[in-house]
C-alpha cells in the first residue's frame, strides 16, 4: 500500500433501525432511512448536489430479493442520478469494501464527496434460505456441496481455538453477554435486551404459565441450558449473530472540502484489505485469519500507528469466536490471550479497550452488506462523543479501528480513524 | 470528475475463448485461461509478485452458479492472496466498473499494479433461468413482476427509436451483419460465422435433406424469414447478443512503473461513469441513455478530447438497437443519424469509425460480467496493431473508446485510450 494522494474524512454518518423490517421495508426504504439519519448527523447539512458518487455495499440482494444492479437504484432514490453509482461485494465485508473504494476514489482526485451505502434485506427469505444464500460466500465447488454452512465453518475454527489455546464455551459466552449489554444502550440495535434480562423474562414466563421455574443463578447457567440450543458444536444460538434488515450511510469528503460540512471531521488515517482462499481446507492455519493480519498490517502502516494506539474498536463478531480471533489477529492481544482480556473485562465499555460498543453483530444485528458501513457509524459517534444512551465511552476516544470480515475470513477490511 | 493524481496504463490484456464452456469450464477455469493469455501478451512478462490487488467484475455468479464472494476465489487461483481482492457489480457493466475503480485506485497512490478480471459463466443455467437471472438487473419491484425481461425492455427502446427517427428493421440487421462479419476474424469469438455463411449453410442443409431450398437472395431475406424468429417486436433472434461463458484479464499499471512491463503502454486518457433510474418508466426519454451521455461527458472532459477524435470504439451491443443508441449518445453522430452512417458502412472495419471490430456482444459473445474488460482487450489489440486474422484496422488507430452498459442503461462506463 502506497501513500494516498490526499486525505479523506467521514463528515456525516447514520443508519436505519436494524431489525426485521420486511415486508414493510425493503432495501430502498431502509436506505432512505439511513440517508436521512446521516444527513441529520452532518453538522452543516449535506444534500444530493454536494455528493459526486454513490458507492453501495451489498452482499447478495440477488439471492435475497432477486435484485442486482443496486448502484443506480440506490442512487436514484436520493436524487443522485446521473452520477456514478456502483455496487461492491465481498460477502459480509461488502460495505467495508465500498467504504475503502470510496476512500481511494476521493484520494485519486476523481471525486470530492461520496455517499457510501450499506444495505441488506435478509428476512424476505425464510431462515433456511438465508443460510443457503449466505453459503454462497463459501466455496460453492467444495464447501457448499459438502453441506458446510457458516455456523459449521466457524464451529471448526472455534474447535481448533479450543484445542490449541484452551478456550472454553464460557469464553464465548462472555463475548455474547458483553455485546448484548451494549445493545441495550443502542436505540438502533435489533436486540436491546441483555442476556440477564432475557433470562429473567424466560423465568417469569415459566412462572406465569405454572411451569417449573429454571434455577439459573446467572447468565452462564441460562446459556448452558437447552434454552440456548446447540447450532454446531461448540456454537450455540447465542454465539451466532442475527438475521437482519438494515442500512447504513456514510458521507466521505476530501480534506480540502471536509470543513464545509463539519468542524470535526473523522479522519481516515489508514485503510487495509486482505484476502485468503475461500475454503478453510485450503488454509495453513485455522486459528488465525491471514486476511485480517494483512489488512491490519497495511492499515497500521498507512496510519503510522500500532495496535497499542487503538482506543476503541468495532470488530466483526458474526460468531462469538470471530471476535476473539479479531482481538488477536489485529494485534490487540497475543495469540491465545484474548480470552484472558475478556475475562478481565478489558473489552467492556469501561474496559481498557472497548470493543463493539454498538452491540456488535450479535445484538445490533447483521444485515450482512450493511455491516461494514455500520461499524463506521458507531466509530463516528464514539469519536464525536454522540453515542446514544449510556454507551458513550467516558474518556472520549481519539483513535479507533474497524474490522470487517467476509465469509470465513476470505476477505478483511481494516480502517483506522482519528478525530 | 476532478483530475487524477497520476496516470494509468494497460500494460497487458487477454481473454479466454468465449463460448459455451460449462460444465467443462467454470469461472475459475475461464479466469485462469484469461490470466495466462494476458501474461503472454505482456511484453516483458508479469507475475503474481508484480500485482498489488485483484479487481473482479461479475454480474451475478450468485444466481448463475450460487457463488458470491468472487474476489478472494479469483485472486487465490493465480497466487494473489493475501492481497486485496474485491468484486464489482453494475449488471452488464460490472467489469467496466472494476476497470474504472482499478484506475482510480492506482491514481490514488494505494496500488501500482492491479489485475482486473471480468468473469461470467452463464450456461450452467437453462436459457429461461438465464433470462430470469438477467432480469435481476432491471427493477425487481416494478419491471420484473410485470414480466418485462430485457428483450422486451430493449424492444420498447427500439420501437420508440423507430417512431421518432424512422429507424427500420433493416437498420438493426445491418448492425448484426457487420458484427458477425467481424466475429469471423476473431479466434476468441463465440460465433465465427457471418450471417451470409449461416444462410448458405441453412440452404445447404435444406438441399441435403431434400427440402425446398429457400430463395433468400441476401442476408436481409434470411433475417426477415422465420429462421430469424421474433423475440420481442421489433427484435428478432439475430438482434440479441449471445449467452456466453467467458473471462477477460487486464493488467493496469501506474505511469511510474508501466514501462517496466512494456514499451508501448495503452494509456487511459479519460474515464467516466453515469447512472439512471433502473426502470424505463422512470425515465424522461426512451431514445437516449442519459447514463451514456453523462459517462461520455466526464471521459471526454478528462481526456481533453471529443467524439471527433475517436478513431475506433467498442460499444455495448447487447441488442442491435443499443449499438445505434451508443453511436448517438457518445456524440459520434447526431440523434437519429447513426442509421445513415451504418448504411454508409462508416462503422465497418474499413469505415471512417470502426465499431465493434471484435464482433461485439452479438458475435464475440456476452458473458455479462466479463464484457467491459473484454471491450478493453480488443482496444488494447487494435491500438497495439496485434488484432488477429484480418480484423486489424489498417491505419493503426491511436485514440479509442469503450462503452459498457448495465441493464437498460441504468449504468454506463466510458473509457478513452491512447497509445
Amino acid at each position: 500500500m502506497g501513500k494516498l494522494a490526499r486525505k479523506v474524512a467521514i463528515v456525516g454518518a447514520g443508519m436505519s433501525k436494524f431489525g426485521v423490517h420486511y415486508p414493510k421495508k425493503r432495501n430502498p426504504d431502509l436506505w432512505v432511512d439511513a440517508w436521512l439519519d446521516a444527513v441529520q448527523k452532518t453538522d452543516n447539512g449535506i444534500g444530493p448536489k454536494d455528493v459526486d458518487a454513490c458507492y453501495v455495499g451489498n452482499f447478495t440482494s440477488d439471492l435475497f430479493n432477486h435484485q442486482g444492479h443496486l448502484g443506480p437504484q440506490i442512487a436514484d432514490l436520493v436524487g443522485l442520478c446521473p452520477k456514478p453509482a456502483s455496487r461492491f461485494e465481498g460477502a459480509c465485508a461488502s460495505s467495508g469494501i465500498a467504504l475503502r473504494q470510496a476512500i481511494l476514489a476521493i484520494a485519486s482526485g476523481a471525486h470530492d464527496v461520496i455517499a457510501v451505502a450499506g444495505v441488506e434485506c435478509m428476512t424476505e427469505q425464510p431462515t433456511v434460505k438465508v443460510t443457503d444464500a449466505l453459503a454462497a460466500a463459501s466455496d460453492a465447488l467444495f464447501e457448499y456441496p459438502a453441506g458446510a454452512t457458516f455456523p459449521g465453518l466457524y464451529a471448526t475454527v472455534a474447535s481448533a481455538h479450543f484445542k490449541e489455546f484452551g478456550t472454553t464455551e464460557e469464553d464465548l459466552m462472555r463475548v455474547a453477554i458483553k455485546n448484548h449489554e451494549n445493545g441495550v444502550e443502542n436505540p438502533y440495535a435489533q436486540m436491546q435486551k441483555s442476556i440477564k434480562q432475557l433470562m429473567e423474562s424466560k423465568k417469569k414466563k415459566c412462572a406465569e404459565r405454572g411451569m417449573d421455574v429454571p434455577d439459573w443463578k446467572d447468565e452462564f447457567d441460562f446459556l448452558k441450558s437447552s434454552s440456548n440450543m446447540m447450532i454446531a458444536y461448540p456454537l450455540r444460538l447465542f454465539d451466532c449473530s442475527l438475521v437482519t434488515d438494515g442500512a447504513a450511510c456514510l458521507f466521505l469528503a476530501a480534506e480540502d472540502v471536509a470543513k464545509k460540512y463539519t468542524d470535526t471531521p473523522v479522519w481516515i488515517e489508514g485503510t487495509g484489505q486482505g484476502s485468503a482462499a475461500l475454503s478453510l481446507h485450503d488454509r495453513d492455519i485455522l486459528t488465525t485469519f491471514t486476511a485480517t493480519k494483512e489488512a491490519a498490517k497495511q492499515a497500521y502502516q498507512m496510519a503510522g500507528l500500532g495496535p497499542k494506539d487503538i482506543q476503541i474498536a468495532e470488530v466483526h463478531d458474526c460468531f462469538t469466536i470471530a471476535e476473539i480471533l479479531a482481538m488477536e489477529d489485529l494485534g490487540f492481544y497475543e495469540k491465545g490471550k484474548a480470552t484472558e482480556a475478556i475475562r478481565n473485562g478489558d473489552s467492556k465499555r469501561d474496559g481498557s479497550l472497548p470493543i463493539n460498543t454498538s452491540g456488535g453483530l450479535k445484538a445490533k444485528g447483521h444485515p450482512v452488506g450493511a455491516t461494514g458501513a455500520a461499524h463506521a457509524v458507531e466509530i463516528f459517534k464514539q469519536l464525536r462523543g454522540i453515542a446514544e444512551r449510556n454507551r458513550q465511552v467516558k474518556e472520549k476516544p481519539e483513535i479507533a479501528l474497524t474490522h470487517n470480515l467476509g465469509g470465513s475470513g476470505g476477505t478483511c477490511v481494516v480502517n483506522i480513524y482519528r478525530v
